[in-house]
């Protein structure tokens, strides 16, 4: 059973005002037209850092400076490491993201200009969350995760309350699903208000994590593949505390999409739709232009979660389209 | 002097509750450290219809609704078209828009789409004005002027709210100018609230109507020019009522910008800030990218005005830079 209540969501919200964009919610013409039924965008790439990640990384620190905590650290090279760095500026507090040097510049400077203390160490990402860990333990930094915590999932949570006040007939809310803290909270919240609607949860075909611990009853470990909707990598964790078993309980269906689908899906919302999104955030169109959301009614609500794809990658993908 | 109040502009925004999107205010990190001052982007690109036109049209129609008037005509191909159509069906309204032969298909299917009455009529703007005028005395319908108009003036206005309201202390606001409805709401409003504040109007180089007029002293023709800030066309009215006498009061400074600064503009604002949008919306970043805002304090405002761009057109601007 959930460990929060709608409260904790109204809870969140309040503690996010100000501090985050109640973001748009458009509805799309043309998916609308090739889905038969009104598909609305709600775009949390409208957000100051790009992504809904400033949401929980927001509400989580919000909670720790309650308790008197100004320090925070994460692990996190993308669209985490830079919510917890804008969080912190925002809040007051000292930041550290823990990179691998092999991380590229750009997702360094990222970081650092947003006023985080950016920490190089070893290799790997294996190699920065070990570092991140000994400022816990040895320097007494509060860590800051990026999915299974039920303060992020709480602040990921509040889009599902703006959705459903903007949009209270909504019939099913389409979110692209990696460790599972924003399908979790949108999907907590939705059903909390209209336990109808239909939670559908949408990822790449190879490495997805919390997809093949669903089927295994259980969290699993899986390979990391190369992806354009890289954000969407990464393991759930085999001590997973809340996003398992919420997805497990919320989500009507899960729909897999290969690397094709995917870049149509970023292609689409540029000439389409006129946005810049990242591949992870394309996922919910790409469903649909698949025809793999299977709407008897509407309207449907596409999360599109986020706009930091590499520029370079986004007009070869445009040239080749 | 002033035909309307502050308290229009509340009451238009009452009016616009639930029907226009409250846009984001987003800092721009890339243009903030090339101005040195802080930068915001006003992103009015994200209303339905992709303009902030949207604002000034339902604030019109709702008024006209009120009066117990439920058609509605205008003669634009462009934003201030789609923004009628829109708002009529939101409203419950009947709307025809009138248009040359000679318009583009992708233009007229757009208004279709929104669920207005396309009527063609002539060769040139002119006629199709001619026919809007002739619905107006035969066949009952009110005209929605494009921008001198108080009610739509009023409209425009609600974006001059809402930055000085999330941005009290803003130094600048930054407005893409044309016929002046929206560069006089914004103004009214933002200077009602602050005076301080620095009003500057942006604009191409040639064909800028209302920068000849002011330079006149009076409203006056100019020769239209082809431009890729299109929305930015047009004349004053030689018997201009309202935006005149506004904008020349109320501007500190005209800035105009030749078409590659306008270009870079479009360019920069997809590179950098993963935005798709029109040359007429592109010009405060071509302002500051050619250092031809003067901030000595910050903040400064852009106004983004718009996305209604070809994506040929940007497709083609993008792979050339």
């Amino acid at each position: 059973m959930p460990a929060f209540s709608l409260a904790d969501v109204y809870r969140a919200r309040r503690r996010l005002e100000g501090r985050v964009t109640h973001t748009p919610l458009l509805q799309s013409a043309a998916l609308s037209r090739i889905a038969r039924t009104p598909v609305y965008l709600k775009l949390e790439t409208m957000q100051p850092t790009g992504s809904f990640k400033l949401r929980g990384a927001s509400n989580a620190l919000a909670r720790l400076a309650e308790r008197g905590i100004r320090k925070v650290v994460t692990a996190s090279t993308g669209n985490h490491g830079r919510a917890v760095a804008h969080a912190a500026r925002v809040l007051g507090m000292e930041a550290a993201v823990c990179m691998s040097a092999l991380v590229p510049k750009n997702k360094v400077d990222a970081v650092d200009a947003l006023g985080a203390r950016v920490v190089i160490a070893g290799k790997s990402q294996d190699d920065a969350q070990v570092e991140a860990l000994r400022l816990v333990s040895e320097e007494g930094f509060a860590f800051v995760p990026p999915f299974d915590d039920i303060d992020v999932i709480a602040g990921q949570a509040t889009i599902g309350l703006e959705i459903m006040e903007s949009l209270p007939d909504t019939a099913a809310i389409v979110v692209p699903l990696s460790g599972g803290g924003l399908f979790s909270g949108v999907a907590f919240a939705a059903k909390r208000i209209y336990e109808d609607v239909a939670m559908i949860g949408v990822t790449m075909e190879r490495g997805a994590a919390m997809h093949a611990s669903l089927a295994a009853g259980r969290p699993v470990l899986v390979d990391e593949v190369e992806t354009l909707a890289d954000s969407l990598g990464g393991g759930i964790g085999l001590d997973n505390q809340h996003t398992f078993a919420l997805t497990q309980t919320l989500a009507d269906d899960v729909v897999l999409l290969n690397e094709a689908s995917i870049k149509r899906g970023v292609v689409f919302a540029y000439r389409e739709e006129r946005l810049v999104i990242e591949g992870a955030a394309a996922v919910g169109i790409a469903a649909i232009l698949d025809g793999r959301i299977d709407v008897k009614r509407g309207p449907v609500v596409l999360i599109v979660s986020g706009l930091n794809i590499d520029m370079d990658l986004h007009r070869r993908l445009i040239l080749e389209a």
